[in-house]
């Protein structure tokens, strides 16, 4: 991810915590939590995933709880939620997009450290997409609700493990570099929108799909 | 454990994640998760317990997330669950006895490798206990659900603290080795399958319990 | 931490695991939860903030598994509660003091440890906060309920907060002494008395708010 510049890593990292963070304030806001609980919720949602990722790694104590420019991140999404939030939600649809983009910088960035403190492709690709989905997760079980990346049969995960898979076996064949980097971005980045935009669905579980394809 | 062998430690680690692993996927099916939530659950269900012992005893990255064999085991019980789950959920007293073995070979496995890290015989039998009951209460904690093994009442928590307990004692006196570790596992796996059977009770908080007994 | 002492700093600190383990043997009973279920709840309140401080500050296996005077003190707490609830739900405004008094010891060892290990003074603020308010955050979500403590608006975290940036600024200022320690621990019981007294609130998110200053 070091090479990973356009200008500067940091404000691409600090922008993914701030979009994954105010749908964590968003979220809190709906279930009526007062200030406290919208800003640890917009923290968690905004740092959890690499949080978990650094504690999986032995990386700690992570950087969602010593770097300042992240914590500031995630909390001034939690306060801008906490005043103006009728109005963002009414962005909803620009909100879904900036999300796919941090999407997509959550998975490279978790990769890749992973990769880097040795933990091999399998570690690196689980804690990979764990950076990704893990502060949705930790946000939807704080407001006490199943999470959603489980259930709602959207293509969230899967974008996430593609790319991370990618990353791994770029990293594997000496390949990761900058311009590989952008290409996984730009295409976890336009799978989540793709499969948006078309209603691409996750097979669910249950009775239909096992009449048709199980009944072993 | 390295010295509990009848034919390959590896083949019943796997045997008991994958078990773990099953009631997970069958969590999932019945909140009719997608298939990315079914594998998931599978995953943290059979593989969160030691993923919570390593990051305890500070062995990270945890094997759960670096081995391969150990994950495949909890894939493969997941995708099985997610096409064939009728028919699993009819050989429903074939897995109790399975999730029973499991439980016992996860609570030898879990204290005998915290105490060989160093932690001390209290953290070892706290460690082996969670190594057993972690990946359930996970399980339990996503699908929206409070812990079974928290409020069933059945004989499941009390066989894992017995043999943990057990298991830290002939440590410490110097006596495990291979026959001990085997009558460690037939003892919890025979306690847990004879409380089954009998209906074995723990005493529920309450009411009731306080009129007789406290009233203090 | 070293230097708080009025006898022995053993004997607060676990005083303070005894009081917030009394919280979550409460809401164990209240869910009738089984004798296995109260004691877990206990050990999971009363430790379960230092478990999450020992965790992301590194410093494994944390002492919420480790020591027996701080383990026997949360599981006494359970047994009192299973027992003798009850009596103690009775004891009501007095438990309300006594969790104040553990909520500014948690902040005050929290933060200072944090600090001793090299944290930097932002991760020492957040894990302070989060040995005080962290066991009852696993509490809820253990019995099902959203974390009381990101919406009952009351002024809990709020103290902690102030508690644990004085703290890290004393520290940093090379001031940090028995005398400022126990001005620490007075400040954030002080503060935490006082606003249950008068009913102090923390704002809520919503309509009612925004209306009146969001609306950007």
């Amino acid at each position: 991810m070091d090479a990973f510049v356009f200008g500067s890593v940091t404000m691409l990292e600090v922008l993914a915590v701030f979009v994954a963070a105010v749908s964590g304030g968003l979220a809190a806001v709906r279930k009526r939590f007062d200030a406290f609980g919208v800003l640890v919720l917009a923290w968690t949602t905004g740092l959890g995933g690499g949080i978990l990722r650094d504690v999986l790694i032995g990386d700690t104590p992570p950087v969602g709880i010593t770097s300042w420019r992240l914590v500031v991140a995630a909390l001034a999404a939690g306060m801008i939620i906490f005043f103006f939030h009728p109005g963002l939600e009414r962005m909803r649809r620009s909100i879904l997009v900036l999300d796919a983009a941090a999407l997509a910088m959550f998975v490279l960035q978790g990769t890749t450290k992973a990769l880097d403190l040795g933990t091999g492709a399998l570690a690196a690709v689980v804690v990979g997409v764990l950076t990704a989905v893990g502060g949705g997760i930790l946000r939807d079980v704080l407001v006490g609700e199943v999470p959603l990346v489980f259930a709602d049969r959207q293509l969230y995960a899967v974008p996430a493990l593609v790319g991370a898979g990618l990353t791994a076996a770029l990293w594997q064949l000496g390949w990761l570099q900058l311009w590989t980097e952008v290409m996984v971005v730009v295409l976890v980045l336009g799978f989540r929108l793709v499969s948006l935009a078309r209603g691409w669905a996750v097979p669910p579980a249950g009775p239909g799909w096992t009449a048709r394809w199980g009944r072993g």
